[in-house]
């Protein structure tokens, strides 16, 4: 189902961008030929183009733990990430609580572009963000009952760490609050339940485990409950109830739909339709069943082979709480997590790397084998026992 | 440079969907197969993703009048509408004016999806917005001083009307106000002078005469004077002053990068990479001249072959009032347009209709020859005079 990579090389990145699906060239050589270069125009009428952000996420939804008509597939992460943040205020505006909700309590660990999006919004005047240390500390940042959203991440970025969802959406519904998941480091990679869970809201990225190509359109989830609740933060004519009516006022479609702004970015989604159609024949208990094989091995092989050269493994043991990858820290005075990752990337075993010391091992259920977890860590003992990575070419900038 | 369509299909839709270059589709094969497939995340660091945003916006800042530096290609046009509004409305407001400026001025006859995104704003609360018929009315518009920005379409989606650029801003600015201008219809098409017209800010698709593909991306202006004057509407990593650094707070790039949000669209971008390369060595006042004499020379065919029929050309006769189509509507009392359109597009012409009557003929400098105009008005009279339109496989919606 999925294309090789360079022979020889093991890809451990698939949260940064995921592997290419077999079919994905050719899907993309016939839009290009049979869509842009002989339909043109008519690709709009004649074409799936138009239902695209809704079949794409139609069929990833199972993966997620939605219904079908909850996800639409469009925009960058980011773009989802504002416009949840702004639909979440508004949502909260609109229940007619009797004190105004205008706080996004965020993680202070949480992904850089999600605070940064929030304080975009607080910048405006039209917010207030309030920091917490972890999970133990929501209850009491939600306590005084001003409190819109929580912005959590699902898995975390770096250590991996996964939130329990359950417990937090109910903390948050018992104050009165919403939360909005970033699914990017989870989706695609574990099972996510957002219906058993009753999660609100969620976006997730595109091209990391759920393998939509790099830079793809990203996943956003509302709750059937919350969909009419309120308008879309970038009311665009292709989340108008009739889109080709060309009615003068904007008048917003009755569910998901609405959160679609502009024109859907119709090569990339047929990127995407490859991966989506591998998604929809995904049954997520038995990805989450390999996820856990593969990793609990992964951890295995790290302590029994990697401890002795001070390698530690940062993300939790139990599997219900780490996501998609495994990271690890080398616990030496003169560590250089960088040039460490360097020279693992040189010796063919691409990971990635993350301030101030995270080195991660992004394992894709669909794709990694166990027998890529022995070879793996062989060449880490490799490049740690020879202290390659003390290497002049390893020192510089992560490339 | 661009790829044959269908043998014998004449293309009028370069409003809709511009013609492909010959060498997108081997980019986007050799982006899938060493981009995705064999360098994956890889591709972040030593290929050029992360840059195409700004190198595009540099290929095709020439032709529309604007410094490589001010121009940057991302997201699609709806969410850059939305991205110039709320940055125009804070700039507004950190001028130190006097009295605040929450104000919109839209046009009646504007794109939907332009109103729709002022709507949604004007909705949260966040701007008032006031209709104008026309340019005539914009200084009594601006009047009473709280004005922030006038949204203005360069050149109108059903008449093909082209707007002074130069007299507009100028009014604008003698009031204190911004103008953002849509370029959808004007960019690629006639020569567009950003900076000679002292132009604020812009946005415009990437698709139509751009030539970036299906659902590119969209071009987005600001000039250097209000690059710094406010935060971007959507703080996201990739508009951040040191990327990967991964700061806990946002500060947002010095220029106009801060306009990034999130991750670029790595395989829409390859595809729209051929198109930039073409735009660089295209001259603005050839392909202004190569326009004019094109549609001059189709409105004078349509005038002497189909004006017995009914056929009326509603865009400007001056060339300097019109843009990228041509316009005509049937003036009879049984006139269906849509109806005419799909007998059009059945005899080979691939035009497009708007409510409530225009016909629009979408013609490219760089692709449409004038033998195609020939041939077009020629079809165009068979079809009016053998009163083919009528035929019952027409009279549905438009397809």
């Amino acid at each position: 189902m999925f294309a090789h990579g360079a022979p020889g090389t093991l890809y451990f990145d698939a949260n940064s961008i995921g592997p290419m699906p077999l079919d994905a060239p050719e899907r993309v050589r016939r839009l290009l030929d049979e869509g842009w270069r002989i339909a043109r125009r008519r690709g709009w009428n004649t074409s799936d183009w138009l239902e695209q952000p809704r079949a794409l996420g139609a069929a990833i939804a199972p993966i997620v733990g939605a219904h079908a008509d909850d996800v639409i597939v469009c925009d960058s992460t980011s773009v989802n990430q504002y416009k949840l943040l702004r639909f979440a205020l508004d949502a909260a505006t609109c229940t007619g609580a009797a004190s105004a909700r205008n706080v996004i309590v965020l993680e202070r660990t949480v992904f850089p572009t999600n605070r940064y999006v929030g304080e975009g919004i607080a910048r405006a005047g039209h917010a207030t963000l309030r920091d917490i240390d972890g999970p133990q500390d929501l209850d009491a940042a939600l306590a005084p009952g001003d409190v819109a959203v929580v912005a959590l991440s699902h898995v975390d970025y770096r250590s991996g760490r996964r939130l329990d969802m359950a417990a937090m959406n109910r903390i948050a519904h018992d104050h009165g609050a919403l939360v909005l998941w970033d699914l990017s480091h989870s989706a695609g990679a574990v099972a996510v339940r957002l219906r058993d869970t009753d999660a609100d809201l969620a976006i997730g990225c595109g091209y990391k485990y759920l393998c939509g190509g790099p830079g793809a359109p990203s996943l956003l989830y509302v709750h059937p409950r919350l969909q009419a609740r309120a308008w879309p933060a970038i009311a665009g004519w292709m989340g108008h109830a009739d889109l080709f009516a060309f009615e003068p006022h904007y008048l917003p479609a009755p569910g998901i739909s609405r959160h679609l702004a502009g024109s859907p970015a119709v090569i990339a989604n047929a990127a995407f339709g490859a991966a989506a159609d591998i998604w929809a024949q995904v049954e997520p208990d038995a990805l989450d069943a390999r996820h856990r094989s593969l990793t609990d091995t992964l951890i295995d092989l790290l302590d029994a082979h990697c401890a002795s050269f001070g390698i530690e493994v940062t993300s939790p043991r139990e599997h219900a709480r780490r996501g998609g990858h495994v990271s690890v820290r080398l616990a030496r005075e003169d560590a250089n997590i960088d040039a460490l990752g360097q020279a693992l990337v040189a010796a063919g075993v691409v990971v990635s790397t993350r301030k101030p010391d995270s080195l991660r091992f992004g394992v894709h259920p669909l794709t990694t084998r166990h027998a890529d977890l022995w070879h793996a860590v062989e060449r880490l003992t490799d490049v740690l026992r020879s202290e390659r990575w003390r290497d002049a070419r390893f020192a510089g900038p992560t490339k």
